[in-house]
Protein backbone atom coordinates (compact mmCIF):
# COMPACT_ATOMS: atom_id res chain seq x y z
CA UNK A 1 0.00 0.00 0.00
CA UNK A 2 1.48 3.53 -0.80
CA UNK A 3 1.11 5.40 2.30
CA UNK A 4 -1.28 8.68 1.99
CA UNK A 5 1.78 11.29 1.50
CA UNK A 6 2.76 9.33 -1.51
CA UNK A 7 -0.60 9.18 -3.07
CA UNK A 8 -0.84 12.88 -2.47
CA UNK A 9 2.21 13.42 -3.78
CA UNK A 10 1.14 11.49 -6.78
CA UNK A 11 -1.98 13.67 -7.00
CA UNK A 12 -0.32 17.10 -6.95
CA UNK A 13 2.74 16.02 -9.11
CA UNK A 14 -0.15 15.48 -11.91
CA UNK A 15 -0.81 19.39 -12.11
CA UNK A 16 1.75 21.31 -13.62
CA UNK A 17 1.74 24.19 -11.23
CA UNK A 18 2.64 21.64 -8.28
CA UNK A 19 5.53 20.18 -10.88
CA UNK A 20 6.79 23.69 -10.77
CA UNK A 21 6.27 24.08 -7.70
CA UNK A 22 7.93 21.00 -6.17
CA UNK A 23 10.27 20.98 -9.33
CA UNK A 24 9.46 17.44 -9.98
CA UNK A 25 7.55 15.40 -12.09
CA UNK A 26 6.54 11.63 -12.87
CA UNK A 27 7.68 8.69 -15.83
CA UNK A 28 6.55 5.84 -15.94
CA UNK A 29 7.01 2.62 -17.08
CA UNK A 30 10.30 0.04 -17.36
CA UNK A 31 12.15 2.31 -19.83
CA UNK A 32 11.32 5.50 -18.36
CA UNK A 33 12.58 4.41 -15.14
CA UNK A 34 15.65 2.47 -16.08
CA UNK A 35 16.57 5.68 -18.35
CA UNK A 36 15.65 7.91 -14.77
CA UNK A 37 18.05 5.81 -13.15
CA UNK A 38 20.82 6.33 -15.32
CA UNK A 39 20.56 10.03 -15.60
CA UNK A 40 18.22 11.84 -13.70
CA UNK A 41 18.13 12.57 -9.91
CA UNK A 42 15.43 9.92 -9.18
CA UNK A 43 13.28 10.74 -5.73
CA UNK A 44 11.04 7.95 -5.33
CA UNK A 45 10.42 4.94 -6.88
CA UNK A 46 6.41 3.13 -6.99
CA UNK A 47 6.53 -0.37 -8.28
CA UNK A 48 3.14 -2.90 -8.72
CA UNK A 49 3.18 -4.70 -5.01
CA UNK A 50 1.68 -7.90 -6.90
CA UNK A 51 5.08 -7.54 -9.50
CA UNK A 52 8.13 -6.89 -6.84
CA UNK A 53 9.79 -10.40 -7.59
CA UNK A 54 9.56 -10.28 -11.28
CA UNK A 55 13.49 -9.86 -12.55
CA UNK A 56 12.83 -6.86 -14.08
CA UNK A 57 11.01 -4.84 -11.55
CA UNK A 58 13.64 -6.50 -8.54
CA UNK A 59 16.23 -5.63 -10.88
CA UNK A 60 15.20 -2.09 -10.68
CA UNK A 61 14.18 -2.20 -7.12
CA UNK A 62 17.81 -3.22 -5.79
CA UNK A 63 19.30 -0.58 -8.32
CA UNK A 64 16.69 2.29 -6.28
CA UNK A 65 18.11 0.63 -3.04
CA UNK A 66 21.99 0.72 -4.05
CA UNK A 67 21.35 4.33 -4.30
CA UNK A 68 19.03 5.00 -1.35
CA UNK A 69 16.07 5.87 -3.22
CA UNK A 70 12.82 5.61 -1.68
CA UNK A 71 10.97 2.75 -2.80
CA UNK A 72 7.03 2.39 -2.38
CA UNK A 73 4.42 -0.81 -3.30
CA UNK A 74 1.27 -0.01 -4.92
CA UNK A 75 -1.79 -2.38 -3.70
CA UNK A 76 -4.42 -3.55 -6.04
CA UNK A 77 -6.45 -0.18 -4.95
CA UNK A 78 -3.54 2.31 -5.24
CA UNK A 79 -3.45 1.03 -9.17
CA UNK A 80 -7.18 1.47 -10.02
CA UNK A 81 -6.80 4.84 -8.13
CA UNK A 82 -4.01 5.96 -9.99
CA UNK A 83 -4.87 8.27 -12.85
CA UNK A 84 -1.51 8.47 -14.50
CA UNK A 85 -2.06 5.49 -17.20
CA UNK A 86 -4.78 3.78 -18.27
CA UNK A 87 -3.14 0.32 -17.88
CA UNK A 88 -0.23 1.03 -14.95
CA UNK A 89 2.94 -0.24 -16.76
CA UNK A 90 4.00 -2.07 -13.21
CA UNK A 91 6.94 0.88 -12.13
CA UNK A 92 7.23 5.06 -11.94
CA UNK A 93 9.48 7.07 -10.47
CA UNK A 94 9.20 10.47 -9.18
CA UNK A 95 12.22 12.49 -10.78
CA UNK A 96 14.04 16.22 -9.98
CA UNK A 97 13.46 18.28 -12.77
CA UNK A 98 16.77 19.21 -13.93
CA UNK A 99 17.98 22.75 -13.48
CA UNK A 100 17.95 25.05 -16.65
CA UNK A 101 21.23 25.97 -17.82
CA UNK A 102 21.47 29.42 -19.43
CA UNK A 103 24.35 28.68 -21.52
CA UNK A 104 23.37 27.62 -25.12
CA UNK A 105 25.81 26.82 -27.07
CA UNK A 106 24.98 23.53 -28.88
CA UNK A 107 25.52 23.45 -33.03
CA UNK A 108 21.98 22.68 -33.30
CA UNK A 109 19.20 24.64 -31.49
CA UNK A 110 15.46 23.47 -32.12
CA UNK A 111 12.82 26.02 -31.11
CA UNK A 112 9.39 25.53 -31.17
CA UNK A 113 6.49 28.30 -30.91
CA UNK A 114 3.37 27.46 -29.17
CA UNK A 115 3.41 23.44 -29.24
CA UNK A 116 0.44 22.34 -27.27
CA UNK A 117 0.16 18.16 -28.37
CA UNK A 118 1.66 16.14 -25.63
CA UNK A 119 2.79 13.67 -28.23
CA UNK A 120 4.20 15.82 -31.23
CA UNK A 121 6.26 17.19 -27.81
CA UNK A 122 7.37 13.67 -26.68
CA UNK A 123 7.78 12.44 -30.13
CA UNK A 124 10.07 15.41 -31.22
CA UNK A 125 12.53 15.33 -28.11
CA UNK A 126 12.44 11.32 -28.53
CA UNK A 127 13.69 11.90 -32.26
CA UNK A 128 15.53 14.87 -32.05
CA UNK A 129 17.90 12.71 -29.39
CA UNK A 130 17.50 9.88 -32.14
CA UNK A 131 19.50 12.64 -33.95
CA UNK A 132 21.94 13.58 -31.67
CA UNK A 133 19.91 17.28 -31.07
CA UNK A 134 19.64 17.73 -27.33
CA UNK A 135 18.64 21.41 -26.66
CA UNK A 136 15.18 22.05 -27.53
CA UNK A 137 13.63 25.93 -26.27
CA UNK A 138 9.87 26.14 -25.73
CA UNK A 139 8.07 29.88 -26.40
CA UNK A 140 5.68 30.95 -23.46
CA UNK A 141 2.65 29.17 -24.31
CA UNK A 142 3.94 25.73 -24.94
CA UNK A 143 2.81 22.31 -23.67
CA UNK A 144 4.60 21.35 -20.36
CA UNK A 145 7.47 18.89 -20.97
CA UNK A 146 7.11 17.66 -17.83
CA UNK A 147 3.61 16.91 -18.49
CA UNK A 148 2.96 12.01 -18.44
CA UNK A 149 1.81 12.34 -21.55
CA UNK A 150 5.19 14.28 -23.01
CA UNK A 151 7.59 12.46 -20.80
CA UNK A 152 5.69 8.94 -22.11
CA UNK A 153 5.95 9.83 -25.21
CA UNK A 154 9.86 10.89 -25.11
CA UNK A 155 10.64 7.04 -24.19
CA UNK A 156 13.72 8.20 -21.96
CA UNK A 157 15.24 10.50 -24.49
CA UNK A 158 13.35 13.64 -21.63
CA UNK A 159 16.63 12.61 -19.21
CA UNK A 160 19.00 13.59 -22.05
CA UNK A 161 17.67 16.60 -23.02
CA UNK A 162 18.51 20.49 -22.37
CA UNK A 163 14.79 22.07 -22.47
CA UNK A 164 14.70 25.52 -21.70
CA UNK A 165 11.20 27.03 -21.35
CA UNK A 166 11.55 30.40 -22.33
CA UNK A 167 9.88 33.65 -20.90
CA UNK A 168 10.45 35.71 -24.12
CA UNK A 169 11.20 33.66 -27.50
CA UNK A 170 11.31 36.55 -29.48
CA UNK A 171 14.66 37.80 -27.46
CA UNK A 172 15.50 34.68 -27.19
CA UNK A 173 16.17 34.26 -31.20
CA UNK A 174 17.68 37.99 -31.51
CA UNK A 175 20.33 37.37 -29.00
CA UNK A 176 21.10 33.36 -30.44
CA UNK A 177 20.88 35.47 -34.47
CA UNK A 178 23.16 38.14 -32.67
CA UNK A 179 25.90 35.50 -31.63
CA UNK A 180 26.22 34.01 -34.56
CA UNK A 181 23.32 31.00 -35.08
CA UNK A 182 21.61 31.40 -39.03
CA UNK A 183 17.13 31.16 -38.34
CA UNK A 184 15.95 28.34 -40.54
CA UNK A 185 11.97 27.66 -40.63
CA UNK A 186 9.70 25.08 -42.67
CA UNK A 187 7.38 26.96 -43.98
CA UNK A 188 5.05 26.40 -47.34
CA UNK A 189 6.58 28.51 -49.41
CA UNK A 190 10.23 27.63 -48.88
CA UNK A 191 12.76 26.48 -50.74
CA UNK A 192 12.59 22.13 -50.86
CA UNK A 193 14.69 21.28 -48.12
CA UNK A 194 16.36 18.66 -49.91
CA UNK A 195 18.72 21.40 -51.26
CA UNK A 196 19.43 22.36 -47.80
CA UNK A 197 22.23 21.17 -45.93
CA UNK A 198 23.81 20.94 -42.13
CA UNK A 199 25.60 24.05 -41.08
CA UNK A 200 27.34 24.92 -37.63
CA UNK A 201 25.04 27.38 -35.45
CA UNK A 202 21.85 26.70 -36.39
CA UNK A 203 18.50 27.32 -35.30
CA UNK A 204 15.29 25.23 -36.42
CA UNK A 205 12.42 27.08 -35.71
CA UNK A 206 9.19 25.58 -35.75
CA UNK A 207 5.66 27.24 -35.70
CA UNK A 208 2.40 25.53 -33.45
CA UNK A 209 -0.41 22.83 -34.85
CA UNK A 210 -2.64 25.42 -35.34
CA UNK A 211 -1.25 28.81 -35.68
CA UNK A 212 2.32 27.97 -37.25
CA UNK A 213 5.32 30.36 -36.50
CA UNK A 214 4.04 34.35 -35.08
CA UNK A 215 4.63 37.08 -37.37
CA UNK A 216 7.48 38.37 -35.29
CA UNK A 217 9.47 35.35 -35.24
CA UNK A 218 8.98 34.74 -39.10
CA UNK A 219 10.29 38.42 -39.56
CA UNK A 220 13.77 36.66 -37.59
CA UNK A 221 14.33 33.60 -40.16
CA UNK A 222 17.31 33.85 -42.81
CA UNK A 223 16.26 31.08 -44.48
CA UNK A 224 12.93 29.07 -45.40
CA UNK A 225 12.51 25.55 -45.98
CA UNK A 226 9.18 23.34 -46.93
CA UNK A 227 9.32 19.26 -47.27
CA UNK A 228 7.48 19.00 -50.77
CA UNK A 229 4.49 16.26 -51.12
CA UNK A 230 3.20 14.99 -54.04
CA UNK A 231 0.07 13.87 -52.47
CA UNK A 232 -3.46 15.97 -51.22
CA UNK A 233 -2.65 15.96 -47.83
CA UNK A 234 -3.19 19.73 -46.34
CA UNK A 235 -0.17 19.11 -44.06
CA UNK A 236 2.64 16.59 -42.67
CA UNK A 237 1.81 16.67 -38.66
CA UNK A 238 4.51 18.81 -36.28
CA UNK A 239 6.41 15.85 -35.13
CA UNK A 240 7.15 14.73 -38.72
CA UNK A 241 7.75 18.08 -40.33
CA UNK A 242 10.38 18.58 -37.33
CA UNK A 243 11.54 14.61 -37.58
CA UNK A 244 12.22 15.02 -41.54
CA UNK A 245 13.85 18.28 -41.38
CA UNK A 246 16.10 16.66 -38.73
CA UNK A 247 17.09 13.51 -41.10
CA UNK A 248 17.87 15.82 -44.08
CA UNK A 249 20.29 18.47 -41.82
CA UNK A 250 22.06 15.89 -39.85
CA UNK B 1 -31.88 16.16 -29.72
CA UNK B 2 -30.67 12.89 -31.27
CA UNK B 3 -33.23 10.32 -31.86
CA UNK B 4 -32.75 6.97 -30.02
CA UNK B 5 -31.65 5.26 -33.69
CA UNK B 6 -28.81 7.45 -34.31
CA UNK B 7 -27.70 7.23 -30.48
CA UNK B 8 -27.85 3.72 -30.84
CA UNK B 9 -25.99 3.69 -34.23
CA UNK B 10 -23.13 5.70 -32.65
CA UNK B 11 -22.75 3.62 -30.14
CA UNK B 12 -22.49 0.29 -32.20
CA UNK B 13 -19.82 2.09 -34.37
CA UNK B 14 -17.74 2.81 -31.56
CA UNK B 15 -17.08 -1.08 -31.48
CA UNK B 16 -15.09 -2.54 -34.15
CA UNK B 17 -17.54 -5.57 -34.44
CA UNK B 18 -20.58 -3.51 -35.67
CA UNK B 19 -18.66 -1.16 -38.12
CA UNK B 20 -17.10 -4.25 -39.64
CA UNK B 21 -21.45 -5.46 -39.79
CA UNK B 22 -22.32 -2.54 -40.83
CA UNK B 23 -19.22 -1.38 -43.03
CA UNK B 24 -19.64 2.09 -41.72
CA UNK B 25 -17.43 4.04 -39.64
CA UNK B 26 -17.55 7.88 -37.53
CA UNK B 27 -15.43 11.08 -38.37
CA UNK B 28 -15.73 13.77 -36.40
CA UNK B 29 -13.99 17.65 -36.72
CA UNK B 30 -14.83 19.99 -39.51
CA UNK B 31 -11.71 18.70 -41.75
CA UNK B 32 -12.46 15.11 -41.79
CA UNK B 33 -16.10 15.50 -42.43
CA UNK B 34 -14.86 18.29 -45.36
CA UNK B 35 -12.75 15.47 -46.67
CA UNK B 36 -15.69 12.73 -46.02
CA UNK B 37 -17.95 14.63 -48.37
CA UNK B 38 -15.57 15.39 -51.20
CA UNK B 39 -14.15 12.04 -51.51
CA UNK B 40 -16.60 9.29 -49.51
CA UNK B 41 -20.35 7.98 -49.34
CA UNK B 42 -21.77 10.36 -46.31
CA UNK B 43 -24.42 8.13 -44.95
CA UNK B 44 -25.35 10.65 -42.11
CA UNK B 45 -24.06 14.38 -40.83
CA UNK B 46 -24.64 15.43 -37.10
CA UNK B 47 -23.93 18.65 -36.11
CA UNK B 48 -23.97 20.16 -32.63
CA UNK B 49 -27.58 21.89 -32.81
CA UNK B 50 -25.47 24.93 -30.58
CA UNK B 51 -23.57 25.56 -33.81
CA UNK B 52 -25.69 24.96 -36.61
CA UNK B 53 -25.87 28.74 -37.66
CA UNK B 54 -22.01 29.51 -37.63
CA UNK B 55 -20.60 29.65 -41.13
CA UNK B 56 -18.31 26.87 -41.28
CA UNK B 57 -21.12 24.32 -40.03
CA UNK B 58 -23.91 25.73 -42.17
CA UNK B 59 -21.89 25.37 -45.60
CA UNK B 60 -21.57 22.27 -44.31
CA UNK B 61 -25.26 21.43 -43.46
CA UNK B 62 -25.93 23.04 -47.00
CA UNK B 63 -23.58 20.80 -48.80
CA UNK B 64 -25.14 17.37 -47.05
CA UNK B 65 -28.54 19.01 -48.00
CA UNK B 66 -27.56 19.01 -51.57
CA UNK B 67 -26.88 15.61 -51.77
CA UNK B 68 -30.06 13.93 -49.63
CA UNK B 69 -28.33 13.20 -47.09
CA UNK B 70 -29.97 13.35 -43.59
CA UNK B 71 -28.94 15.33 -41.01
CA UNK B 72 -29.49 15.48 -37.07
CA UNK B 73 -28.89 18.02 -34.89
CA UNK B 74 -27.26 16.81 -30.69
CA UNK B 75 -28.54 18.59 -27.70
CA UNK B 76 -26.12 19.13 -25.25
CA UNK B 77 -27.01 16.09 -23.19
CA UNK B 78 -26.59 13.99 -26.53
CA UNK B 79 -23.18 15.75 -26.71
CA UNK B 80 -22.25 14.75 -22.65
CA UNK B 81 -23.48 11.02 -23.22
CA UNK B 82 -20.91 10.65 -26.68
CA UNK B 83 -17.93 8.53 -26.15
CA UNK B 84 -16.30 9.38 -29.24
CA UNK B 85 -13.98 12.79 -28.47
CA UNK B 86 -13.15 14.10 -25.04
CA UNK B 87 -14.31 18.10 -26.97
CA UNK B 88 -16.65 17.41 -29.55
CA UNK B 89 -15.67 19.29 -32.13
CA UNK B 90 -19.04 20.23 -33.36
CA UNK B 91 -19.56 18.06 -36.28
CA UNK B 92 -19.18 14.25 -37.57
CA UNK B 93 -20.02 12.37 -39.85
CA UNK B 94 -21.46 8.87 -40.89
CA UNK B 95 -19.56 7.26 -43.62
CA UNK B 96 -19.84 4.38 -45.54
CA UNK B 97 -16.42 1.60 -46.08
CA UNK B 98 -14.42 2.10 -49.02
CA UNK B 99 -15.04 -1.77 -50.89
CA UNK B 100 -11.74 -3.37 -50.99
CA UNK B 101 -10.00 -3.26 -54.21
CA UNK B 102 -8.23 -6.33 -55.19
CA UNK B 103 -6.12 -5.04 -57.79
CA UNK B 104 -2.97 -3.81 -56.41
CA UNK B 105 -0.90 -2.08 -59.21
CA UNK B 106 0.69 1.26 -57.24
CA UNK B 107 4.20 2.07 -57.68
CA UNK B 108 4.94 1.96 -54.03
CA UNK B 109 3.31 -0.31 -51.75
CA UNK B 110 3.40 0.06 -47.68
CA UNK B 111 2.61 -2.96 -46.06
CA UNK B 112 2.23 -2.65 -42.02
CA UNK B 113 3.12 -5.94 -39.68
CA UNK B 114 0.86 -5.75 -36.60
CA UNK B 115 1.24 -2.07 -36.51
CA UNK B 116 -1.00 -1.55 -32.87
CA UNK B 117 -0.76 2.00 -32.06
CA UNK B 118 -4.05 3.71 -33.81
CA UNK B 119 -2.42 7.28 -33.69
CA UNK B 120 0.76 5.78 -35.12
CA UNK B 121 -1.30 4.34 -38.39
CA UNK B 122 -3.33 7.44 -38.48
CA UNK B 123 -0.16 9.70 -39.04
CA UNK B 124 1.44 7.10 -41.60
CA UNK B 125 -1.72 7.61 -43.58
CA UNK B 126 -1.26 11.03 -43.60
CA UNK B 127 2.20 10.97 -44.09
CA UNK B 128 1.93 8.48 -46.99
CA UNK B 129 -1.11 10.91 -48.49
CA UNK B 130 1.85 13.99 -48.31
CA UNK B 131 4.09 11.86 -50.57
CA UNK B 132 1.59 10.49 -53.24
CA UNK B 133 1.60 6.95 -51.82
CA UNK B 134 -2.05 5.76 -51.17
CA UNK B 135 -1.83 1.89 -51.31
CA UNK B 136 -1.71 0.49 -47.12
CA UNK B 137 -1.52 -3.39 -46.77
CA UNK B 138 -2.45 -4.31 -42.52
CA UNK B 139 -0.83 -7.41 -41.78
CA UNK B 140 -3.70 -9.47 -39.77
CA UNK B 141 -3.54 -8.36 -36.22
CA UNK B 142 -3.16 -4.64 -36.84
CA UNK B 143 -5.69 -2.05 -35.39
CA UNK B 144 -8.15 -1.56 -36.99
CA UNK B 145 -7.90 1.74 -39.61
CA UNK B 146 -11.90 2.53 -39.22
CA UNK B 147 -11.09 2.85 -35.46
CA UNK B 148 -12.05 6.45 -34.58
CA UNK B 149 -8.68 7.79 -33.22
CA UNK B 150 -6.99 6.07 -36.63
CA UNK B 151 -9.52 8.24 -38.96
CA UNK B 152 -8.87 11.59 -36.44
CA UNK B 153 -5.19 11.47 -36.72
CA UNK B 154 -5.63 10.89 -40.80
CA UNK B 155 -6.90 14.25 -40.83
CA UNK B 156 -8.85 13.36 -44.16
CA UNK B 157 -6.45 11.49 -45.31
CA UNK B 158 -7.97 8.09 -44.74
CA UNK B 159 -10.68 8.90 -47.96
CA UNK B 160 -7.57 8.92 -50.03
CA UNK B 161 -6.28 5.92 -48.90
CA UNK B 162 -6.61 2.36 -50.81
CA UNK B 163 -6.43 0.26 -47.39
CA UNK B 164 -6.16 -3.66 -47.32
CA UNK B 165 -7.35 -5.75 -44.75
CA UNK B 166 -4.84 -8.71 -45.25
CA UNK B 167 -5.93 -12.12 -44.14
CA UNK B 168 -2.47 -13.91 -45.06
CA UNK B 169 0.40 -10.96 -45.00
CA UNK B 170 2.93 -13.68 -46.10
CA UNK B 171 1.32 -14.96 -48.91
CA UNK B 172 0.35 -11.55 -50.41
CA UNK B 173 4.19 -10.45 -49.87
CA UNK B 174 4.98 -13.68 -51.87
CA UNK B 175 2.76 -12.87 -54.59
CA UNK B 176 4.07 -9.14 -54.70
CA UNK B 177 7.28 -10.47 -55.07
CA UNK B 178 6.33 -12.83 -57.79
CA UNK B 179 4.92 -10.02 -59.80
CA UNK B 180 7.90 -7.88 -59.95
CA UNK B 181 7.89 -5.96 -56.47
CA UNK B 182 11.42 -5.79 -54.92
CA UNK B 183 10.99 -5.74 -51.01
CA UNK B 184 12.78 -3.38 -48.62
CA UNK B 185 11.79 -3.22 -44.95
CA UNK B 186 13.38 -1.14 -42.56
CA UNK B 187 16.18 -2.70 -39.55
CA UNK B 188 18.91 -1.58 -37.16
CA UNK B 189 21.16 -3.58 -39.33
CA UNK B 190 20.43 -2.38 -42.60
CA UNK B 191 22.26 -0.19 -45.42
CA UNK B 192 22.38 3.25 -44.21
CA UNK B 193 18.96 4.72 -46.14
CA UNK B 194 20.47 7.99 -47.61
CA UNK B 195 22.18 5.32 -50.31
CA UNK B 196 18.79 4.27 -51.10
CA UNK B 197 16.70 5.50 -54.17
CA UNK B 198 13.29 4.98 -55.57
CA UNK B 199 12.46 2.49 -57.73
CA UNK B 200 9.26 1.11 -59.75
CA UNK B 201 7.52 -1.50 -58.50
CA UNK B 202 8.34 -1.06 -54.66
CA UNK B 203 6.80 -2.67 -51.06
CA UNK B 204 8.00 -0.95 -47.85
CA UNK B 205 7.93 -2.97 -45.23
CA UNK B 206 7.66 -2.42 -41.68
CA UNK B 207 7.28 -4.42 -38.11
CA UNK B 208 5.01 -3.62 -35.10
CA UNK B 209 6.34 -1.18 -32.63
CA UNK B 210 6.91 -3.52 -30.01
CA UNK B 211 7.21 -7.08 -31.97
CA UNK B 212 9.64 -5.43 -35.32
CA UNK B 213 9.00 -7.70 -38.52
CA UNK B 214 7.89 -11.34 -38.10
CA UNK B 215 10.73 -13.59 -38.81
CA UNK B 216 8.78 -15.43 -41.79
CA UNK B 217 8.27 -11.69 -43.69
CA UNK B 218 12.11 -10.91 -42.76
CA UNK B 219 12.84 -13.91 -44.86
CA UNK B 220 11.10 -12.04 -47.84
CA UNK B 221 12.90 -9.22 -47.74
CA UNK B 222 15.14 -8.02 -50.77
CA UNK B 223 17.15 -5.09 -48.84
CA UNK B 224 17.26 -3.90 -45.85
CA UNK B 225 17.61 -0.04 -44.25
CA UNK B 226 18.51 1.65 -41.84
CA UNK B 227 17.86 5.76 -40.32
CA UNK B 228 21.44 6.10 -39.36
CA UNK B 229 21.01 8.04 -35.61
CA UNK B 230 24.02 9.79 -33.37
CA UNK B 231 21.78 10.30 -30.33
CA UNK B 232 21.55 7.66 -27.77
CA UNK B 233 17.70 6.82 -27.71
CA UNK B 234 17.23 3.39 -28.47
CA UNK B 235 14.36 3.63 -31.75
CA UNK B 236 12.58 6.31 -33.57
CA UNK B 237 8.75 6.15 -33.09
CA UNK B 238 6.94 3.91 -35.93
CA UNK B 239 5.49 6.82 -37.77
CA UNK B 240 8.88 8.57 -37.88
CA UNK B 241 10.24 5.47 -39.01
CA UNK B 242 7.97 5.41 -42.09
CA UNK B 243 7.59 8.84 -42.31
CA UNK B 244 11.84 9.67 -42.95
CA UNK B 245 11.38 6.37 -45.13
CA UNK B 246 9.05 7.54 -47.53
CA UNK B 247 10.57 10.79 -47.76
CA UNK B 248 13.61 9.58 -48.50
CA UNK B 249 12.63 6.84 -51.28
CA UNK B 250 10.04 9.68 -53.28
Amino acid sequence: MLSQKTKTLLTKLSQKKYRKEMLAFVVEGIKGVEEALAHADVLMLIVDGAKRDESIFSSLIAKAETEEILVEYAGHKDIEAMKYTETFPGVMAVVAMPEEQDDIDADTIIILDRVNDPGNLGTIIRTADWFGIHTIILSEGSVDPYNEKVVRSTMGSIFRAHIVQSHNVLSDVEYLKETGYSIAALDMRGTPIQKSSATKKQVLLFGSESHGLSEELRALVDTSYTIPGKGQAESLNLAMSVGIALYQLS
